[in-house]
């Protein structure tokens, strides 16, 4: 499970989490999202889509969040060889493409927990801190982090970026 | 497009074969298809698999049979990094497993088409001859190699793997 928060970013918070964090990588995530053939993801709280990034192309399945004080839900990887073959057998399967998330993200470490500094095309700046867990306890740790950076805990948005950029439609 | 035309192996057709083609390959393959979560693919003639063998796994869609005289059909293949995680993937999309196919395959190159000699669990050795091609009359071509190997096209199997072995049960 992707245990996960976020906030809306604010000035001086990239200054303060480099006092604590490690950059891994930053980089320009494209992502293709999708609405199954039969259930409306909408309503079901689930996503599909296809990604695109330095490192590779990776399609990834959302389950419904399952708290919802933050972002967190199940989540399925699976890295591929081609966009354009993976867009192609979600179309033949009947898949309908929705829309695109175009996204400059900044990667840090803090131990076993990652915070992404997220710039998205049209909906503007976030910040993503995330754990792959088995327990939605491990929350705590992401409001601990959160605390440093100068987030409480009542601030935290459960709004995907996909959400938003529907709704600004 | 996948252009192919199968035929039930008979005694000699390997030697005849080792006089006209090149053995590439010799491995096993192990299939799971799976069924769309809102379309019966046994009533549109559409397939989904994902196969691992020594060279990898892929996800394969096939489309329906485009031609009545050979197994001809639109394909579409992603190749991914982890069986787990794909049959995962589509378990959470819908998808229901339907069966496995398992079978070791000689593949031998011709020109540019290519001739499996398989040997398939619980449904017996066939030939199959392939090639991919945008236009449906390549199946010409792979109807002459077959007249090599000593089979007239009213021969011709459409049959899938998957189809006998579901007949068979």
């Amino acid at each position: 499970m992707e245990v996960e928060v976020k906030f809306r970013y604010r000035d001086g918070v990239e200054e303060k989490l480099r006092e604590i964090a490690e950059l891994i990588i930053e980089k320009f995530e494209h992502d293709f999202y999708f609405n199954h053939p039969c259930r409306d993801f909408k309503k079901t709280d689930e996503a599909v889509r296809i990604r695109r990034d330095v490192e590779g192309v990776t399609i990834t399945y959302k389950g419904p969040k399952v708290d919802s004080e933050t972002k967190s839900r199940e989540e399925v990887k699976v890295k591929v060889d081609s966009f354009e073959n993976a867009a192609e057998l979600l179309k033949k399967l009947g898949f309908k493409p929705v829309e695109e998330v175009k996204k400059t993200r900044k990667i840090y470490r803090v131990g076993d927990a990652i915070v992404c500094v997220d710039e998205v095309e049209g909906v503007g700046r976030f910040v993503e801190i995330e754990i792959e867990s088995e327990s939605i306890k491990d929350k705590e740790k992401l409001f601990e982090i959160a605390e440093l950076l100068g987030y409480s805990r009542d601030e935290s948005i459960t709004q995907s970026y996909l959400e938003m950029i529907l709704q600004e439609k």
